[in-house]
């Protein structure tokens, strides 16, 4: 996918209204499913998971306040963040002074609407500009949820790309967010675009699998699910916030050392980037992270979770979101995928003095000169690390050289037999 | 104790001439034992302590130089500073030649008298302002020490508030310095409110035991005298200038990460404040942490030892410690008990996906908002840590909150039935 | 050897054509061997000494290139850097554009000589000034190299000063640049003055070896021939660059925490200086710390390779290094020396409180004085931290007093019975 295609994904996606359960999730993977070929699963309503209870399902069609002209002075239908997410149904005349505990406003940012839910409490509101607020008189209003709570089913998907190894590079993305460009469908769109560059690779050394589900109690359905082979799981990034002008940050494991949280240290390297320890807060690391299952998964964001203020109100729209954005998020997971696809630890088999690389044609003839090259450099790193303790990221890491060079050196030593894989 | 009773006391025990032995340590302990009951033992002059052996026991009355004209130009009446401590009795006549090698000032400090000591060696001497010394003309002086160096003994008090735990958390203070108030007088003070706050607590978990000793020979008496219980010491701390206005300064244990370096520590948090690593000079740290001892001794002060111009001057007098000084040091002391006794491991019995706070009324149930609150986060931390491996200072250090708060969250989840304590 | 009698051995040497083989080595052993006692050992080319074969020996007289009117445009008696090392002899008539691919310069520096070679791959070339370049016509040009590239074979010398254990600390220095001042000379200066101060010590703890080697086949050679004893090495140092102005560099030895990396750090203490970590490019630490070998290697500098720009030029003339940067390196490293002989873990036999100091004459009687001196402070660090567990480097470091006022306390501890050497 080009970066275009990347944001026009997003666009389209967009105005789809999305929540934890219901047909905006199905209608979101039926989109990325015209890319990705999909394993959906659907989780009734009452399913036990972990300690939580699949929720029933929810759905909407129509909502809105209209003032005593009949006009819409908030409509679901231009913006479906007008909504307080899971509103049971409603249907009634109010004043503003009755309506007022149900609207939600951001008196700081007066020209936005708030993103709002309430999954577990049932309850209805709205959510508006602080703006539209201040000009609403005392009413009358004809107020309408016309939604739907009823048990249905909670859907996630999957999309896996087998490698030589069982073992599997888990990349998780939520998809439960109605308007919001950034955070949601910005990840969407990046998830899908490294799966179909994954796909061109021909052979993989891991297993690559997908996840599109719902936050939290997505998460949390899929461990249930997966309880028993969470083993497999050797790497997990949760992707979110992937488009936005800001640069990288990375947020460790709960381990802090896992081989996820240095493949993604190693390559974020001299670019600008923050990297967090890990905290129990933000996107699915929470769950996957949590100690009964303890994940080597981090956190791969632009600006992160909650820390601009767009996050979680309309105007993190596609405009908020770049391709250029969206494509250099794509760059660094590609140079991700690189390390652990070819992270090995090789053995010197000379290790006794430097090996002479001139007379195997490895190593420039003329002496003296000062400009010693990188390649070189990278050979002299792995023959002097390669003594069965250190792999190829340990040397990279070791030396301030890029993986690729590392491993580029390595391969040449190889073929040269000066260096056998053991690892 | 209020601020001001504090700053009482040491202006109340400030003219008493204490040294290492005699009246003065008697009288001080006296005081003292107005407010905490005190266990007192003496020490007979010549029991070996350790590689020491208890002094003879010295007394003063009085101390004086007379110029000719029978004026006291030197009156340890008017300062007790003003004679060296220890000095064996003198009664002559000399020169102002003949004294001047007995005469010690502080030149480039010309206006204040200078503490000066020779427990170990038997001599006389005093102490004067360099103003004073440059005024005085050839003499003959009349000198005059009324003292007694004899058998006698040594004296320490002690004073313990049981705790469910035989465990003991041991409060040092120095008492043998004369009118110097910053360093000893304050410390005393700081204790002794600190322990009338715990008597005060009802049940306590540790054992807290207030040693009131004199400086080195003291502790090692007291080592001596308890070698075969040290091994109950679970945290010390060695409490001196506890009131000039300077910010506290904490000085590690050999150790260097023994639990009371980690609970001070974690108390001065973001205060402003100078943690230092363990050197062996100092207060009687030195002794408690000696090799062979090796115990769990921290030393808290503000402003540290030699480190302000007026230290072991008579500028260290009660107008260079301040009530608000005081109350700030007792408050963090008090904070660092709040956090040996509350200090606990729990483990997460839902360990697997985060346990839905919501349904159990530990949440919030309206979603989207990004101001989550710290007892929120301090149980998300409390659930994600509780392990077994992780202690509530643990968490607290690894997530940057109180420990308070953390202790609290821990306590709303144990009542929940989500986590249990297990040590 | 004063600093002017080192610089004097710089310059007597500078003139000498020396390369990895050849008579230059010799003439320049003969000079070292004039102040120490060398064992000289010659190694025939064809030897297979590791991965590596003794390449043929070098000698040459004399080489030019005469302009149309007969004069020497580029001439090797003028400067030796003017022939590219291990040319073979060519004699013949050539225009400057078939000379050109042969002709080396430093654009950037345009009136410097480079220093170039080619020992492994057989051809012939100049080097010359971009200044002398840019005034040649066209020609036609009389080239001459009268060289040899023969049978022969590659010569290595040592001087050994044995100490009473047969562990090892080893200096090495490089002789295989022709007119090279700073790297080269320099180093070899300072050995050789840092051997003739050990020499006069008396008894030694370590023996010291001194290898005057060419850099890489010398020392590839040197560890073949050794294989089975550089188990003895216990601390050792590449040297070179030692005499330009800039400060000390050390680079650390590939275990990172050896006790030859420990040691120079603390003497380098508070010094302006830079630490370099390990990497497999330099001199010949290269070699040494081969993961074969992975002996305990550091390699001292003054300014590091290639750092600065009149590395491999020219500009590495005489004038170039000072008798007092030399004087310093030399310093430092008998800095150094003292703390590798010195060396020691004691352990405290008092160890219960701190002994009484001042009974034993090793403490200052009157107490009260806040400058307490280093010495006292070194025999408290001592005490404390004997508890076979320290060393005395240990306790220097820790203590950040000079390892000489260490061991000066631990000696006067000793005397009193106070502490006991036990490693």
């Amino acid at each position: 996918m080009t970066p275009e295609e990347m944001h026009a994904l997003v666009r389209r996606l967009y105005p789809i209204c999305r929540s934890i359960t219901g047909d905006g999730v199905r209608e979101t993977l039926a989109v990325i499913g015209e890319r990705l070929a999909l394993d959906v699963t659907e989780v009734p309503t009452g399913t036990q998971v972990l300690d939580w209870t699949v929720p029933k399902e929810w759905n909407i069609r129509d909502a809105y306040v209209k003032d005593p002209s009949g006009r819409r002075v908030v409509d679901f239908r231009v913006c479906n963040l007008h909504v307080v997410g899971y509103s049971v149904p409603v249907s009634g005349v109010f004043t503003l002074e009755e309506l007022r505990p149900r609207l939600h406003t951001l008196p700081e940012q007066p020209s936005l609407v708030p993103y709002r839910t309430s999954y577990y409490a049932e309850t209805w509101g709205f959510c508006l500009s602080q703006d539209v607020l201040d000009g609403l008189g005392e009413g009358p209003y004809e107020v309408c949820v016309d939604s739907t709570l009823a048990d249905g089913s909670l859907t996630i998907a999957e999309h896996v790309l087998p490698g030589e190894l069982p073992d599997e590079v888990v990349i998780s993305c939520h998809v439960c967010h109605p308007s919001l460009a950034n955070d949601n469908l910005a990840g969407v769109a990046v998830a899908t675009a490294l799966a179909g560059r994954l796909a061109a690779m021909g052979t993989r050394r891991h297993t690559y699998r997908f996840l599109f589900m719902p936050g939290t109690i997505g998460a949390i359905t899929w461990l249930a699910l997966n309880r028993d082979r969470v083993g497999l799981v050797r790497h997990g990034l949760t992707l979110a916030c992937a488009g936005d002008r800001g640069p990288l940050t990375y947020k460790r494991s709960r381990r802090g050392d896992a081989g996820i949280d240095r493949a993604v240290t190693h390559v974020l390297g001299d670019r600008p980037h923050t990297v967090l320890d890990f905290s129990p807060y933000g996107y699915d690391e929470r769950q996957f992270c949590s100690p009964g299952f303890d994940l080597p998964f981090g956190g791969l964001t632009r600006t992160p979770y909650a820390g601009y203020p767009e996050y979680h109100t309309s105007a993190d729209d596609p405009g908020f979101v770049t391709p250029e954005a969206m494509a250099d998020t794509l760059e660094v997971l590609w140079r991700v995928v690189g390390v652990l696809e070819g992270e090995r630890t090789y053995l010197n088999l000379s290790p006794y003095g430097e090996p002479q690389l001139g007379r195997r044609g490895l190593y420039g003839s003329l002496g003296g000169r000062s400009d010693t090259k990188q390649a070189q450099m990278a050979m002299l790193w792995v023959l002097n690390l390669s003594d069965g303790d250190h792999s190829l990221l340990d040397i990279a890491e070791r030396s301030a050289l890029p993986f690729e060079a590392v491993e580029t050196a390595a391969r040449a030593l190889a073929t040269a037999g000066l260096v056998k894989e053991i690892g």
